[in-house]
């Protein structure tokens, strides 16, 4: 039997096809279009799943289920995605029952960062483990948590945010409308802020001969650092040690087997590991007891969705 | 069919007979002695349980296990008491064999935070629920969580520390080590240094009428504040958006059916209450979105641990 896993993202709708073992034996993807009416989308969505079937040559009796991770907060009794604000007018989406006007399989649904969690245990850097967290650090801070083995969200499935707890009370503005939450000062979006106000601080920097204030990205002050520019150094070690702050708050609550971090920044590696390591040994709660904390880099990439999707429900 | 539950303090060993529907049917309890060899310790347990059992002319026959709330870190797969700071010489106690010795029944360890919030769930104030948060506000910040109906302690028993989360980072010291945990902000310790602070910035509170420095509580500021002094209110309402801020945190993250508070403190009432949940409704994620969050006072005292360790194994 296979199980289909989709990620609904707000560019691209990927799909695959994934084996019990949790390998992808074929993807497709479509465009989402996300300004469409959610039934487009959805006859998309079920459209692509039977071209990718007839592709493989496997009929529906060979699938036993579809899950989908999507953006936003979902209610899997009622299959409903409560809303997302990656989408217009989304809110309260009987995401199950439109797919099942195509399909008549199962569906399940989960929000994406949860689903790519449960694919990283599934089939990634945890492995096999019954209890990790993934943190993705981009725009934001998002947040996945498996305990035994499955996806932990919450009542409301309103839990999870992990980029939604204090780094400092009151202080930097949030996204959330909170101030001081650890996404504020963690995400890639703060990372540059932060190279932004080091650069106006700091004419002489090479970093403003690098690149424009306008066209700072997160590789900007790390590039830099590796051509020595000590400014560009202060703004590394200073947003590496915000990363690793959150990260052992959700070690002292959740003390995972394996704790993973994703985002485009994890390609800095040991630049990025080595001094969250060394800060995490530092500060964990009963630090010198137990053995070091497991930290691993997301290994699926994208697949980590589609993967965590087929397995939502085991 | 019984259980025996067994709540391990530094100073007392409470000991009850708990029913299958998770009522305490009798308590005895024994002076701890927590100086004294740890076997000499496990022994009195064996003989208050035995006791206990005889005056209630209950045979063993009908208990079906026994399990123990304690201090530290525990190994349930050991059955060892990795290590706990308030006995001496306390590392690697063999305490199920130890226990065993006297009476051969299945005997399971759990930290004593941990237990209780389990309590509070099977007969307290999350009775019924599959997910809860329990906080003590003590010497320090305990906490418990529960999730699907049974302790999460995370690896090596090393999670749960819910007072080692950041509320400012590199903020007061910590008794853990680190700076800024929440527990150096919301536990009753903290209460009474800021109280402290405020009478000695502040010579004309009535504070310092009340009593002296030395005899401070954690009753002190809000007595003054009920007496209307306007500096006991700044302490009380500063403490309460302490306590909430580090709340919102596990909210966000576990977003559980019932948030229990524990704790003296909690003897305030409404006074505590009705700001914590402003507060909490205020600063939740996507807090319009979803039902308010349901805060709950412990309601089984000291009870907690004896129900909570009787059923550590359902």
């Amino acid at each position: 039997m296979y199980r289909i896993g989709v990620d609904l993202g707000g560019t691209n709708i990927a799909i695959g096809i994934v084996s019990e073992e949790g390998a992808i034996v074929a993807k497709k993807s479509v465009k989402t279009g996300a300004s469409r009416p959610f039934a487009e989308i959805m006859k998309d969505m079920a459209d692509c799943i039977l071209a990718l079937l007839a592709d493989q040559k496997i009929s529906l009796d060979e699938v036993s289920c579809i899950g989908i991770g999507t953006p936003g907060s979902v209610n899997n009794e009622t299959g409903m995605l409560v809303y997302a604000n990656n989408f217009k007018d989304c809110e309260n989406i009987p995401m199950r029952e439109l797919l099942q006007k195509y399909i008549d399989k199962p569906v399940y649904l989960g929000n994406d960062a949860n689903v790519a969690a449960l694919g990283e245990v599934i089939s990634g850097a945890a492995k096999g483990v019954n209890n990790a967290i993934m943190i993705t650090l981009g725009t934001g801070v998002g947040g996945g948590i498996v305990i035994n083995g499955q996806i932990y969200e919450g009542q409301y499935a309103a839990g999870a945010e992990l980029g939604h707890i204090l780094l400092v009370k009151d202080g930097e503005q949030c996204s959330c409308g909170r101030k001081g939450c650890w996404e504020a000062y963690a995400s890639a979006t703060a990372l540059i802020r932060q190279t932004k106000h080091a650069m106006i601080d700091n004419p002489n920097s090479i970093m403003n001969e690098m690149t424009s204030i306008e066209n700072v990205s997160g590789r900007t002050p790390f590039d830099a650092m590796r051509k020595g520019d000590a400014v560009a150094k202060e703004v590394c070690d200073t947003y590496i040690e915000y990363i690793a702050a959150g990260m052992v708050d959700l070690m002292n609550i959740f003390r995972p087997e394996v704790f993973i971090i994703g985002g485009g920044i994890c390609n800095e590696g040991d630049t990025l590991l080595v001094p969250i390591r060394k800060y995490v040994n530092a500060h964990i709660y009963g630090g010198d007891r137990n053995p070091e904390q497991k930290i691993a880099v997301a290994k699926l990439g994208n697949d980590a969705g589609i993967i965590g999707a087929a397995f939502i429900v085991k």
